[in-house]
C-alpha cells in the first residue's frame, strides 16, 4: 500500500484539499494519503521546500510526495516528477524540490502525457487536475517513464546560507513554528565547525546567549536559550513561551556567532 | 472499500471531528474517511450547499457524504439520506443538499430508524449520533429503504441567481477562497450566452476588465483579472495577491458585466 | 486493522504532525490514523486531559492514543503507556492522562526499552521520536510488558471541581468550543443532585436562568440557554450566536446556582 503525502498552500478552509483527496481515491482506492501540511504561506516556495527538505526522510519507502505551492499554475512553468533513491516528487518545477539530497536524485521527468491528467484540465488548479490524478497513478505502480521525457535539471532555489564575515558566522532565522521557537539556516555541523571547541556569543536582537542547551528545560529560568532542534538547526526558544512575540524577532531577523576572547 | 467524506462547520480546534471519526470506525472499521472541509462558517448552509456542489463529481461512486451544518439540531428538522445515480448525502433536511443535480436524484430518505444510531442520541451533537452513524451503516452497504420512510422532498434553500437588468447581466461574490479570489455566481455559460460573442467590461466596485484572462500569468502586470475558476464560476483575482483585501471587496459585493457600444 | 488517535498541541501549520504519521505508517503500514485534536494551547495539559476524557470512550476497542502536550520534552518527566479495559494510551507522564476512568486502568508502563525508539531522540521533539514511534509498535500488537517495567501511578492534575458553598452550586467555564458555546464543571449528575428536584435559578455573569433547555431551539427567542451538552456537561449557550463574546465570559469565568425560594 502506497502513501501519497501532500504538502501545500491550499490551506484547511476551502475545499481544495478535499477534493484532491477525492481524485486520487478515484484512480486509486488503496492510496494511502498523508497531510504533511497545508498551511504553507500563499505561493511561499521557500518555506515549502525547507519544511519539505526537514519531513521528507522520515516517510517510508516508496512515498509519493505531492507538493502544489504553485503561484505560477496555468502559465508555462512545467509539471515535473523527481525521483530519488527512495521516493517519488510530484510538483511544478518552481524550486519547491530545490532541497532534496542532491546525490539521491535519479530521474527528473516533464510530465506531458495528458492521459494521465483529469479532462478537462483548468488553468487554475493543477493540483487536482494534473499533481494529484498522476500521483495517484504514480502510487499504482505506473513507470515514471510513461509519464512525459527526461529533462537534465529543474529550477532551484536558495535559502539564505550562512556565511563567515569578520569572523562572525552570520545567519539568519528561517522559520517560526507555532509555538514561536526562532529556526535558523545554521546547522549543527556549520555551527561546531565555527565555533572550533571554542567559547563563544550568540548574538541576537537584545539577547546574547552563551551556551547550547540540550533540553527546553533549561530555559526554566526565564532567558531564551539556544538549541539544537530536532532538524539539527539552530533555534532560538523561550520556555513555554512564545519567543518570536516576546523577543520581537521573525522570520529574516539577523544572528550572528562570536568566538569568545576570553 | 466505501469513502466517507465530511463537510461540517465543526472546525478543527475542538474534538468534534476526531469523536464522529471514532464513531465511523467503530461500526465500520474498513471506512476510508475524507475530510472535505470542516471551516464552513459556523451555521452557515449556504456555504456548505455552495462547496458541495462544487467538490462531490469529483469523488468515487459509491461515496458516502455526510454534511452537518446543523443551526436546528435537536429541533423538527428531519435527518435524511438522498441517493443519487452515483452517490448518498446524509445530512439534516435543512437545505444543505439543494445544490445537488437535480435529474440524478433518486430517493430521499427520512431517517427514523432508531437502531442506527448512537445511543443515547444528544440533543446538541447529532453529528456523532445520528450522522456518522448512520453513514457508517451506509457504507457497509447497508440498503436505505432500512433507514426510514421514503419522502417525496426536501427542504431547499436558494443561491443568489444572476440576472439581466437594463441590457447588464447582474451578478454578486459568492465566495472568497483563502487566496482572496473573488469567486461570483455568473458561471461561463450564462456568461458567454450573454456577451453574444460581443465585446463586454466587466465593473465590480472601482475595477472595470475588459477580457478574460486564460490564466493567473496574465494578472502579472498588476491589474485585476477576471478569469473562469476550476469550478466554471467567473473569478476575480490578483496575481499573487489577495483581490479581496486590495479591492476591499466581499462575498455579498456586486458585479455586472455591460456590453461594449464599440 | 488498529487505530492510533493522536492529540497534541502541535497545530497544523508546521510539519510536526505530518511527520509523526511518516514514522508511524514506516512502522506499520497498516495503521488507520485519526486526528482527534491538534489544536490543544500550547502546552495546555488540562484542556488536553479534558478533550480527551470526553472523546476517548467513542473509539473502537484497541485503539491506541497518543497524547503529546509535552512542555517538558527533554526533561525529566517519564514518557509512559496506560493500558485500561479496552485501550491504550501513550504520552508523557505530565498528568494528561489524569481523567482516564480510574478503575478501568489495569497497568502503568514507564517507556524505557529505547530499541522501540527513533533514533538518534532529540531532545526536542518526542512526538516523533518516541511516542509515534512506541504508538506504532503498539498497533503491531508488541506487549506493553517489551516497553519498561510497570510503575505504580503517574502524574495527577485536577479539573476544578464545583463546590457547594452557602448552598450555592459553584462551578465554572472549563472550555468554550468554536462555537462559543460556554461548558461549564458542573455535570448532569452533580446539577440534579443539588437542586433536589426543586426550582433553581442559574447565575453567570449578567445572565440569570431558570430552566434546562432540551434543544438549542429553545433559544430562539435570544436570550441565553442552559442545556447538558453532548458530553453532559451544563453548557451555556445563545441560538445561532456565540455566547463567549455575546456575553463576555470566558474559561474561567465563574457560575453558581442556587435553589430558588419560591
Amino acid at each position: 500500500m502506497k502513501i501519497i503525502a501532500l504538502l501545500t498552500d491550499f490551506g484547511l478552509s476551502d475545499n481544495f484539499v478535499g477534493v484532491m483527496k477525492g481524485v486520487i481515491y478515484r484512480i486509486n482506492s488503496e492510496a494511502k494519503i498523508v497531510d504533511l501540511c497545508h498551511q504553507i504561506e500563499s505561493h511561499n516556495i521557500h518555506q515549502a521546500a525547507f519544511l519539505l527538505k526537514k519531513s521528507y526522510p522520515y516517510f517510508s519507502e516508496g512515498t509519493v510526495f505531492v507538493v502544489v505551492v504553485d503561484p505560477g499554475v496555468g502559465g508555462e512553468r512545467k509539471p515535473i516528477i523527481v525521483k530519488t533513491e527512495k521516493y517519488l516528487f510530484v510538483a511544478p518545477d518552481n524550486g519547491v524540490l530545490s532541497f532534496l539530497v542532491e546525490r539521491d536524485i535519479k530521474k527528473i521527468i516533464h510530465i506531458t502525457n495528458e492521459e494521465y491528467f483529469l479532462k478537462p484540465v483548468s488553468r487554475t488548479f493543477h493540483g487536482r487536475d494534473i499533481f494529484a490524478a498522476v500521483a495517484a497513478h504514480l502510487s499504482e505502480g505506473e513507470r515514471i517513464e510513461n509519464f512525459g521525457p527526461a529533462i537534465k535539471d529543474m529550477e532551484r532555489i536558495e535559502l539564505p546560507e550562512p556565511g563567515v564575515e569578520k569572523n562572525r558566522l552570520l545567519g539568519e532565522i528561517i522559520y517560526v513554528d507555532r509555538f514561536g521557537n526562532l529556526i535558523t539556516n545554521i546547522n549543527r555541523d556549520v555551527f561546531l565547525q565555527f565555533i572550533e571547541r571554542k567559547k563563544f556569543r550568540i548574538v541576537i536582537g537584545e539577547t546574547r546567549i552563551s551556551k547550547i542547551s540540550s533540553s527546553y528545560q533549561e530555559g526554566k529560568e526565564g532567558s531564551p536559550i539556544a538549541i539544537f532542534d530536532s532538524f539539527d538547526n539552530l533555534e532560538i526558544s523561550l520556555y513555554r513561551s512564545d519567543a518570536s512575540r516576546s523577543l520581537n524577532l521573525n522570520k529574516g531577523s539577523k544572528i550572528y556567532i562570536e568566538k569568545s576572547n576570553t
